[in-house]
């Protein structure tokens, strides 16, 4: 079945959340969100291009920093409103230069930093 | 620091989204929604509970089903608006009986299932 992204299931803002998982690692990296264009154009590139809600606009990844992510496979869920991206990232996904957004851990009730900037 | 729930930044439906991802494999099982007091009670009993939004109520994950998720430690991210699970799953954590919901990969323009249902 050719794949059709106006397909997904889209939230009311039009938008659809995809994580990015190391395709090497299995680490989970981060996510961010999709519109549709959004989801056509990083199959189109194999350059993973979100759509920033802070920003209203599109936010190819690693554009000004350098941080790119290169996409392996784009997976979707049973229920299609969400994206699952295996994925190759160029040194940290976190804009605090962290390898992922997810360096917070909840350890006996208390938050710990499990990751350290990268140098 | 202590955690307090409250302090994560919900979206305008009072929910965050919550990646489980198995402990063991690093395999991406499933996103679903929590509100405050889902993530309050997934911490307090260690068993995952989300916030069914078809069914506007709470959703002891595999209550009825018995393929429960353990919670062996939860992340938060940068921006404290998404969570990440590690977990101990039981069984499929699809209801299609899969072992993921991300069973469809994007494979040369088609959908291409790589998953089938566990036995």
């Amino acid at each position: 079945m050719t794949f059709d992204p106006a397909s997904l299931k889209f939230d009311a803002n039009g938008l659809i959340p995809a994580i990015a998982q190391d395709a090497a690692s299995g680490e989970v990296l981060m996510l961010a969100w999709m519109n549709v264009e959004a989801v056509a154009r990083t199959l189109e590139t194999g350059r993973v291009t979100y759509w920033s809600r802070s920003r209203q606009s599109f936010w190819v990844k690693g554009e000004t920093s350098g941080h790119v992510q290169r996409l392996v496979e784009m997976r979707l869920d049973c229920d299609r409103d969400c994206l699952l991206m295996l994925i190759e990232q160029e040194g940290p996904a976190c804009h605090t230069n962290r390898r992922s957004c997810f360096y917070t851990a909840l350890r006996e009730g208390a938050e710990v930093e499990i990751q350290v900037p990268m140098g």
